[in-house]
């Protein structure tokens, strides 16, 4: 395709994508029908959730002409401004994990096929989760071109979710804390995270994310950048918050270990150090980026009497 | 109540709250059970999903000695670590718009018990929107303190939604974009809004919304603030985006009318100037905080060459 980039291994997963979501065409039933019958019009090829790929691209393919409408959501068009088309009737495996395909495609395809895969594998698990209605408990079908579900007793409309999270650092003297789960890889620490609950502003969730899970009280929460993050629909929302405290009182159920790391080792934990004090997260991962953003801002603090 | 200010008119809607969320108690049926029997324990008095207030504060009783824990979720611990209930049994009524009790307590009651209350009735709506199992359509119960829900048949568990969506000004040549719907009152103008859809960032949606909506194409989006906004449940993340062009091309079956408006309108409009060009949001929603916070950014601006 005109325009790629070749995958780099910095990527961060899942953003940069290119379709025009054409609201305007999934909310008119005659255009619908129109784009879904055009010889143009591609289905991207999944295996159930995860992405299947050919000569380093996701692989479409012409649309069946004999594929059903309702069976299918319009993901955008593209560039060239084809029609591209998911299927929604799918016999969607569980997440595979860490070693998933879905995990894998982040290094090996451009950033915007990526982002691409992720926000179909997001409304296709959104949909194969869905085929009730949660009012009444009958029977929902899609509409809207993939992007709503309407009850046929009560006539309820339902969207497909996107569930806020926040992932963030605290700050304190210089160091920054990083925790890590009882069922990660060894040595393995990112950022602390958390769903934002109905009734919270993001600050409020950070502050509340890193009380209950590490026992520290922050302020001044400062927003930095967002991925969606397709297992299953997550809007990360990366943030840094000042410390009041680096004493820590860890929510061991959640957080089996947690350590404030200075520049320096934030450093080689990025550089992937054998020495460093811990392995940090995939370039998939804000987390990462985060990491990144954080000791850029200590590198231009410290410059001026370096 | 200690520390409670008086209610400003300037007060932003829903944010502020003060509860301990206590998630080690809904995670522990036994201490859950003990909390829920503590004669401390309250009740958040509803009218469907209507705030009831006496005397300048909502309205809390002693729990029902009678009452049942799976009717019932912990909203949380108040400063006097009293355990603060909600019932999710409800007649719900439909929202009642913009005259709603919901809507008028932000300028009647302290801030911290506007945003208890915005909490409880995100957390009420679904409950009363989740009877049923969207993957199954079997029957579903609360579990969690009433912050999840499970089915009875295949095990799945429901989480309360949080719906992720960006409000924004687009900003081009010292003025911002208001637009209005068409069901609104006379002159009333706001900031673009939209959900944001799986597969995208908050700044890809900004972009989305804006071109969408709009036709105007933006770069440089920084975000500003956010708020929980509880009708049903939204998360409002409002920004300021950097517009290419001034030229529009309103989606009409969205956008009644909009309008650049330079610094003067939105202090006049900020002002509820007579003669202003618009009338802009109430102080319980953010576009009116965004709207102040772009101002301030360019008087501040202006400030040397004034």
């Amino acid at each position: 395709m005109q325009g790629d980039k070749a995958p780099s291994p910095d990527q961060l997963g899942y953003v940069g994508g290119r379709l025009d979501r054409a609201d305007h065409i999934r909310t008119n039933p005659d255009l619908l029908a129109q784009t879904f019958a055009s010889p143009d019009a591609l289905l991207l090829v999944m295996d159930g959730l995860e992405p299947v790929t050919a000569d380093g691209h996701l692989l479409m393919q012409p649309l069946d002409p004999n594929a059903l409408l309702e069976e299918h959501a319009l993901l955008g068009l593209d560039e060239a401004r084809r029609p591209v088309f998911a299927r929604l009737i799918v016999d969607a495996k569980e997440d595979v994990g860490f070693a998933s395909r879905g995990r894998a495609i982040v290094t090996e395809l451009p950033a915007h096929e990526v982002a691409l895969y992720g926000g179909a594998r997001s409304l296709i698990h959104w949909h194969d989760r869905h085929s009730f209605c949660a009012v009444c408990g009958s029977r929902t079908a899609p509409e809207k071109a993939g992007w709503a579900r309407r009850c046929g007793s009560c006539n309820s409309e339902h969207f497909p979710r996107v569930d806020p999270v926040v992932i963030m650092l605290a700050e304190h003297r210089g160091r920054v804390l990083v925790g890590r789960q009882h069922s990660w890889p060894p040595r393995l620490y990112s950022a602390l995270a958390g769903f934002i609950e109905p009734g919270e502003t993001i600050e409020e969730a950070v502050a509340r994310e890193i009380r209950e899970e590490a026992g520290v009280a922050v302020h001044s929460v400062r927003y930095v950048m967002s991925q969606p993050w397709p297992f299953p629909s997550s809007l990360m929302i990366a943030c840094i918050a000042q410390a009041e405290d680096g004493a820590l009182a860890l929510d061991e159920t959640e957080i089996e270990h947690a350590l404030w790391v200075d520049a320096a080792g934030v450093r080689a934990a990025l550089a992937d150090e054998a020495d460093a004090p811990f392995i940090a997260p995939p370039a998939l991962a804000v987390a990462r980026h985060l990491l990144k953003h954080w000791l850029h801002g200590q590198v231009a603090q410290t410059r001026p009497s370096a």
